[in-house]
């Protein structure tokens, strides 16, 4: 049986205090709506994001998912209904999942769906998620018969002292046949103080109907809400937390974990080493062997078997370090292939640029790839010796096996194997330091 | 009613193991004397700092408050009493604390205050400061009557089992009259092990003179003694949360709150992003929808709004970040005001510089302000290129418009628009890089 | 008496999904193994280390010690019955230990060796380190009699509730006398379902000779093995916080002790300030009174007293920072003498150099200390100006007092106060920045 999800992202966010909508701000260098979209693609066929009024960002962070908007803010049983024209006639089940709870597992999300009803058998007509936080005071309660079904969702504030006693709160998920599931939502009343939509107040309309409305548990830390950047970073450490355990299970050490940020897409081979202090951005992706050194920050890159980077190395987008090559500290590589073997390990500056095999990159090394208006290419060849504070004005090439003294500008393509050199002779006037430091004492009084 | 505070300062620390003072070990940036008196700025009209001999820095950092030197060590009732010629005739209520105390709340001192005595009001006689530490072994214990008042304060030695088993301990903090603080401190004696004059020793002598005593109770976080370099950590470390979540909660998007270092007067605007491994020293701002990226380390500097910063960017003091501004990776600035949309991106150095809008600053700039014995200005107008590797020789001004060829050391101002160049003809030596390799590897047989 | 120590460490950490032999990998920058030889060197005579087949670079971290090869492995009995034709006719005790246990105390061998047997004394025939792991789940358990004699130790899998319900564990270290350990490990049998050898058996030999058996407690933490990457973490974040508990009980200050990375041997002076996110690799001593700023790097080096290093310093082996010299940022040092009061503020790199007393080593200086085929030395002398920029191509001296010119490459050594400069002479062509933007704003249409 097909089944779909509505995810609801229309939230400003206002505990935020941010101008970024909520949903787009990110754990682990990716969005909350995109975690969430990451999750549902494997559980469910199709997805309908309802964003609110000038959300573009977050409308191409939904891509290629259907969107709609949500013009009037009317609350959650409102906005779900939205969804309602693009999943007309829509057979199957109908999810409903929050931006704000991005970081729910596949696992519970098949759960949910399981419970609602196997193909072909007879299931719930309604099933929702539900979970025994910590710190129960401020959710709704989910009151169950004797054999478990639920009868009814009570909001805090309406609860007696028994009632508030029961441990089992809502999450707001849940899942119905698409028909029901709208039906329902078409009957929901605003009759409350806030005059909104809620969508749990479904559930008593399908008790009404007679179905059987059951809860699934699942854990606090995959269904607690994100409201405010300090829950933001608390679940941020969360995935953090496991990311970091994952790679060490799979094979990486972490001289110290807890220094290292991954992203939620790094990936680590075997016996790869990370030092403390490591950054990783999205996109990377490190062989069996390398070793990232401390105070490393890597972004789209990839770095190759036995590699050395670090510390203080900064790899940029497009770069992709060869085979037991080595970047070294104060190292900025941006769109560069650096060859196997080749080296580049003090005070340098790659950009747009391809480094041969064995090729060792000098000190202070400056590839100029931008000239105020456009970005060039500089080539190096493999065997190369680039002196140390080497300036390559892009367009340029250097040839297998050539040299470059140390100092030099080059704005030409030099040949294979030959010398390049740009250097002003040098000169000694004996006595004249210790001169320039008389008169400057003189004038200095 | 006016009130003083009378800061006990003088103590060596040598459970620290220091040289300095210990009132001058800093948390988050900041001694602990000066945390103490900006607590106390706000509720104390006047302050007095009780200082050891030779603390000359002590009394700087006390400035402008009036200090007085305990010259021999006897104990914090002789420290206090030295306070007196400096309130000689003061009407109103005077405060003792302790410089080892300093995350003592204005709040919590307000408390203090209000209940020695109001405007006018009956009051207490002397009113101290108690707190219930999860550990109170160490500490003397409050002793209160049936209606609360305090009757004595028995040290941990003295105390008898059922003694000891009374939670509430002294903090040593109090507040009185003047002249009767003064009266009683005069009738302290030191008669114990250590020969020392105790101010706790002050209760009794108002009880005796029939003054209710009251107990104001505070958190133990507020007034923990720091003692050790351990205990100063611990100190760090809840100060650092505590600045972490104020930043967050004021609308700031950190991405690993743990790994980042705040000053006591870190100043961050809404949606301004902190990643991780940043340490601001004092004096920092940060306006709206700046960027903050890893490792970056910043004092005394302002980072105007949409301005991006870092990775690993080093701001030292004087420093103007402009809107929009960009400082990339391994650059210092020093004294320098980088203008709007301007960019210095890559392994570059800037001290004493104005930098115009919309220029670009090339990697590997430097400019050269210090000639051994003066620092000079470097003054970079807008829409200038300066091209990698460019020495500035200070003093020099860079026109508008001016460009500077890559790798040029330049000593001479550059008209507006001009383009200066200095640098070597580059020539190539074909097959010089092969003929050098084959000696070499001769050499080395 | 003597007595020697068998370690084990011939495991592969299949666990640890490594290449490295697991009793290889680093705590605090030192192998398991390590940590385990240098507990036992002050408590052992002799010791004598099994490790598996190909594993040359454990057999060189174990010298001057012993090793013999397990060639099968065949389980810890075997393991330990492999040392003794290298302990033939040793007289003392014996104690076998695991290089996956490398957190064991001095203190806790000792009390081992004591419960053994004291020097003529009576003692017990097997002494055992047992502890009571807050999970004991997975242990084999210590049965004892009336008087506190182990009768046997039974594997969980094969233990009642009630002798499950017992806390003791056994943690797998013991201590016989040579004769009679190896008799009975002679005698041990592999009748179990791995078909190995293990080492516990030895226990109920013991018992069954009449000989009294004993059980010396020690702490979890210490006993606790280390089998995948997350112990290997979990043990380097403890052997960390007693690192930095120690630096701070020490006399230094460290501003936020959980960003700093200890080495096991890093030694810090009195009055030492260690920043935020500095790393100490192996063999760092640093002296009274120094500051070692942010973001530091350092290993195999001395820092002298007062010396200022970082933010963002890397400090490679041979390097020596002299009394109140100064290291700044994006400055990498690789065996280096820093002389007295010297100075190298700004993104440098020094190799192979010695630096006089006082001199000023200007921003971007590189040293070309490596041709592609060997390595050359620097030597700076002492009040020397180095200027910005400056490349000093190795073999290279500068005498007392010279000064070079910004921008200079030098390939010659320079006199004692003499002023050596290799630089272009400048020039202007007025309009032609305008000129190019115009051409090039032309071109892109």
């Amino acid at each position: 049986m097909n089944a779909a999800a509505i995810l609801l992202a229309a939230g400003l966010g206002t505990r935020m205090k941010s101008r970024l909508p909520k949903a787009l701000h990110p754990i682990a260098g990716r969005p909350m709506l995109s975690h969430l979209i990451a999750a549902c693609e494997g559980v469910f066929d199709r997805l309908v994001v309802v964003v609110g009024p000038d959300m573009p960002a977050l409308e191409r962070a939904a891509a290629p998912h259907a969107t709609v908007v949500q013009a009037e803010r009317l609350g959650t049983g409102h906005a779900a209904l939205q969804a309602a024209p693009l999943l007309d006639g829509f057979a199957g089940d109908v999810a409903v999942l929050y931006a704000d709870n991005p970081l729910i597992s596949p696992a519970t999300l098949r759960r949910l769906r399981a419970a609602r009803g196997a193909e072909g058998g007879e299931g719930a007509g309604l099933a929702l998620l539900a979970m025994r936080p910590e710190d129960p005071a401020k959710y709704g309660r989910v009151m169950q018969d004797g054999s478990g079904n639920v009868t009814r969702i009570i909001e805090y504030a309406d609860a007696t002292e028994a009632e508030r006693a029961v441990g089992l709160c809502n999450a707001g998920v849940l899942c119905a046949p698409a028909a029901d599931l709208f039906r329902w939502l078409r009957g929901v009343r605003n009759e409350n103080r806030a005059g909104e939509y809620y969508l749990p107040d479904v559930v008593p309309l399908a008790v009404a109907e007679g179905k059987r409305v059951v809860a699934v548990e699942a854990p606090e830390a995959e269904l607690r809400g994100i409201n405010s950047r300090v829950e933001l970073a608390a679940a941020e450490a969360t995935v953090q937390q496991a990311l970091r355990r994952a790679a060490m299970e799979g094979g990486a050490t972490l001289t110290w974990p807890e220094s290292v940020v991954f992203s939620h897409d790094t990936r680590l081979g075997q016996d790869v080493t990370v030092g403390p202090h490591v950054v990783f951005g999205p996109g990377v992706t490190v062989e069996d062997g390398a070793e990232i050194r401390a105070f490393s920050h890597l972004e789209g890159c990839v770095v190759r078997a036995g590699a050395l980077v670090g510390p203080y190395a900064r790899l940029r987008p497009g770069t992709d370090v060869g085979p037991a090559a080595h970047v070294g500290n104060f190292v900025e590589l941006k769109n560069v292939a650096l060859g196997q073997g080749a080296k580049a390990n003090h005070l340098t500056y790659l950009g747009d640029a391809s480094v041969g095999a064995g090729t060792n990159v000098g000190a202070g090394t400056i590839t100029c790839n931008y000239d105020g208006f456009a970005k060039h290419r500089t080539e190096i060849g493999a065997g190369v010796f680039v002196g140390s504070h080497t300036t390559l004005i892009a367009p340029i090439a250097l040839g297998d096996g050539a040299m470059t003294a140390a100092g030099s500008v080059l704005t030409r393509d030099v040949a294979p194997d030959a010398l390049a050199f740009a250097r002003a002779r040098a000169a000694e006037k004996p006595g004249a330091a210790a001169a320039f430091r008389a008169a400057r004492r003189k004038e200095k009084g």
